[in-house]
């Protein structure tokens, strides 16, 4: 364990942790509370929602209406639950245990690759246990009911956007602590937050710290890039205390097994390290198994060559033996061993551009075709899909990316890295990176994978990755009010409602950073009174339009003109006025 | 003057300000120094602009080898030039006043609508002083040859554009101290600052700073929106300080002078504070035009009703007369006036969307309609104008915002308040808008407004001001890579090759934001000598992608596969053998 004071062991830190304040926030957001919708098809079934509930409206006789709670999708796990504190050398319930074992097809396993805190399981011989195989074969799963629910979709739909690749519910058998969700065009855009150590800093505890914080502001997944000493320790703990589904570059840890000799990789270690962490419960693995040898070359010329870390280990390893990247020589015994834990592939797009100069280059769609090959073979042993995508990309190329990666990848999920829309604004690349992700998400890419204000720069703390998941969450937010999800939409009503009659407490309730919102309103005018105020400081009395509106509306009611409709009559006459009159009378002429 | 010390006088105010610290950083940015081009028709012409200069390269022997200086378009005025030291008490040098004198087409006023701290001039009888006009009559003027060389151009290029209402600069003859900027879509994506006090806060003093500020980190133009008691005071100070255009909304002086009560606005009280305005040095005015009396019945069942400022208190003023609104019944005398000064319209869209619900309605595209109309009545007059945008617009309907506007309103410049991409995101709302900014910077407006993070919320303090204009200066320079402007792109790469190569500093000098890109890079390795690795904290030495790229050039250098043309050929080679034998040596097979 690396960390600040120099721990170095798991058990030692494990003592430390019950003395030490983790600075876990159990709280709900303000204003919200945790919810939870009841299963149909399975009764045991708990959907998380965050509901807010709302101030009255006042009608024109100042009468009380009320507003109806809104329920917002919550990917915050019970950290949020107020009924339910968590110690996190515990871990959390284990929702998913019961569905796993009634489907009699998996096994514990007595002999395992590395000590886990609980008992691995894998599929028993013959078995296939993914939930793409469940769902070719029309089974409706409980993971499938449960991100109907979430979503508002029809189990039935959700099948079948499975069992044709569509969408994927990253789900590893071994990870039972997981609220699923699902990730896929058709469904509402998702966002991961990368968390990690690294050689130079950072420790364990810090990291499910940053978990529980990522996802607290909205992270839909996880994916732990340790690259320190002690990544395995540091996947248990997230593991065990992840709400949501956790992904890995396995190339890492196997890197650290040769002491960071990218030409000292084997197929056999890299193996036993997809085993060591699929037995672990790890739900998506990024692989760069569409990095070939002829792509290699077409990086040469390019302004800054290849910027994936695994990616250009791989093309060392590729270049040191003059060989076939053994990942795709040996993409059939990966899927092997995906399918046994329900691990998801994340096909890695190792030649994605890292700048303006090199988006959608022919490294870049080479390897994109390759992992649209491997999409087809993955898929032919019923492992669930995604494919990674880029990177820099200017505005006007981002499309083609998206309409590339459906065609040659057959529709399987897009997950992609912004993509940034400019190089120059180092510092603020969480939004050059919002900008891309969310035009990306519109045109259909179902996760988008956050960039926080310390990309290119330095490792995020806590408030970078905070910020980080904000902008790429309004990225989503935005892409799904695009996409015209049916709940979208419901959500921006509320909050412009209560902003337009000044309801200022439900306006912080409903935003996505509640705690923001209200301190900085408070900045300007603190007193609780102007909270109550029908004006703001932005304009002040005279001035705030949406007071002057509603004066409007009210000047109009004292002239009979209400309610609204007779106003809207009483002036359509006057329009109509106009019109016929000809509006010569009143356009200036020359 | 509402002054947080309670000063309220000017003059009171100018004592204080030689003695108190007025925070004006007047240090050119780091890595930058001010430069100045000069004009090839007009020799006296100083185009300004920022100038990195960068550390050179090493190449595979070791040698260095140099990298040429990058000229960044600059926004900052005299603020950044170390040789000139500012005294806001005296205002800036008057670059213009001989171009304008020269022309022998104004005079200088003898009886002035205000006081002003330097005479005002005006067009002498029957002369039309615009660009617009000159551009009309094939004269290039030293504003235009300005522009062009600032932006690359040839001076035909921009005397046509501005001749056909395609782009405007905006140069009131009473605001000499400016330096000339365009705005059109053929040109680079400009952005505004808003700034002003209100009734509820700010001092004179901390609008110019914020006005110094605004325009160092990259405002275009600043508009002031001051509602205070002390407008005119404080626009004084501001234009005497100001290289960049400086805009207003005329209303909100006229409401002051009515004591706020929009039913007591009369024309002859709004034409004398254009008349104040313009004879003080506005370069643009936000006029309210196009709100007629038959829109407003429209907005009565939007969900927001009318949010601008502007338009809320003529629709009150239109509903309380049950007359049209009179800036439109007058609209030809106020085209008389604009051009007297050459103050450019900026025609309001006062029945813009305030939330998601209300994007793209009748009330919103039935005002842009009649401003297209307008802009033809303003053109006969050779008076410069841009048609201001929405709003809140969800990201599938930007297009057709921009559509509308080039069909409707001629190619006039269009000038957008982001536009905001969803309602939810209170305290982030310069993310929300940079989104939409970026895509309709790309699809054709040519200035962006910023939001800054108090949106909705409050009043923006320095570093709302600071992080509004860096989320639009990203959206702005996304847009012109999208629309492949020539100079756009040589900064990306440069700073990506800086990346690539590790010169960290030259990544640092080359940001939008100097300072906090090397201070998120020291926040992890504070060293020295970290600014000098061959990797950075994000990775470690490892997993440096950018490094092991480098080692993979290095490598094959070492098999003899160097230069990088042979290394292609090797590799070619392969991949031809990879690609005739079959990569079904190296698929694997269901």
């Amino acid at each position: 364990m690396i960390s600040p004071s120099g721990q170095d062991n798991i058990s030692k830190d494990k003592k430390d942790l019950k003395t030490q304040e983790l600075h876990l926030n159990y709280k709900p957001l303000p204003g919200s509370e945790k919810v939870y919708k009841k299963g149909q098809i399975f009764k045991d079934i708990r959907v998380p929602a965050r509901k807010i509930t709302l101030t009255p409206s006042f009608d024109a006789n100042n009468n009380t209406v009320p507003n109806a709670p809104i329920e917002i999708y919550d990917t915050s796990g019970p950290y949020t639950d107020s009924k339910n504190p968590i110690d996190i050398t515990k871990g959390l319930p284990q929702l998913r245990k019961p569905w796993i074992l009634s489907r009699g097809d998996v096994e514990e396993l007595t002999k395992t690759m590395s000590n886990y805190r609980i008992k691995p399981m894998r599929a028993r011989p013959g078995k296939n246990i993914t939930q793409m195989h469940y769902a070719k074969h029309g089974i409706i799963t409980p993971e499938m009911e449960f991100v109907a629910i979430r979503e508002g979709f029809d189990p039935e739909f959700v099948r079948n956007e499975i069992a044709c690749g569509r969408a994927i519910i990253p789900v590893n058998i071994n990870h039972p602590e997981i609220e699923p969700m699902i990730i896929g065009r058709n469904f509402l855009v998702k966002i991961n937050a990368n968390i990690g150590n690294s050689a130079v800093s950072s420790s364990v505890t810090e990291e499910v710290e940053k978990m529980a914080w990522a996802i607290r502001w909205g992270g839909d997944t996880v994916m732990d890039l340790s690259t320190g000493e002690h990544i395995h320790e540091t996947r248990e703990w997230i593991l065990r205390n992840s709400p949501v589904p956790i992904g890995t570059v396995p190339i890492y840890q196997a890197l650290e097994k040769v002491d960071g000799k990218a030409e000292e990789l084997t197929w056999e270690i890299y193996r036993d390290t997809l085993i060591e962490q699929a037995q672990q419960g790890v739900d998506y693995f990024t692989i760069h198994a569409g990095i070939l040898l002829r792509y290699i070359p077409l990086t040469a010329k390019r302004l800054t060559g290849i910027v994936s870390r695994g990616g250009s280990i791989l093309a060392k390893w590729c270049l040191a033996h003059h060989k076939e990247n053994f990942l795709y020589t040996h993409f059939k015994d990966i899927c092997e061993i995906m399918k046994q834990y329900d691990v998801a592939f994340s096909l890695g797009d190792g030649l994605r551009p890292g700048s303006i100069a090199d988006a959608n280059d022919p490294a870049q769609f080479g390897e994109l075709e390759t992992l649209g090959e491997l999409t087809k073979i993955a898929w032919s042993h019923d492992v669930q899909t995604m494919i990674e995508g880029p990177g820099h990309v200017p505005m006007h190329l981002i499309k083609e990316n998206m309409t590339k990666q459906m065609e040659m990848c057959h529709e399987a999920p897009f997950y992609t890295l912004g993509p940034l829309t400019t190089d120059v604004a180092s510092g603020y690349d969480h939004i050059t990176s919002a900008i891309g992700a969310a035009m990306i998400g519109w045109y259909g890419t179902a996760m988008l994978c956050y960039v926080t204000p310390k990309e290119h720069l330095g490792l995020p703390n806590k408030q970078d990755v905070k910020d980080g998941i904000i902008a790429h969450r309004i990225a989503a937010h935005a892409a799904d009010l695009a996409k015209s999800h049916p709940k979208a939409q419901e959500w921006d009503n509320a909050l412009s409602k209560a902003r337009f009659e000044f309801r200022w407490k439900d306006q912080f309730h409903l935003s996505l950073d509640p705690e923001t919102a209200e301190e900085y309103h408070d900045q300007t005018l603190p007193a609780d009174g102007a909270k109550a105020a029908h004006f703001c400081s932005m304009c002040g009395p005279n001035f705030c339009s949406m007071k002057i509106t509603q004066d409007v509306r009210e000047y109009a009611k004292k002239k009979g003109l209400v309610p609204e409709e007779a106003l809207e009559k009483g002036l359509q006459e006057k329009a109509h006025e106009f019109k016929t009159s000809g509006s010569k009378n009143y356009l200036p002429t020359k």
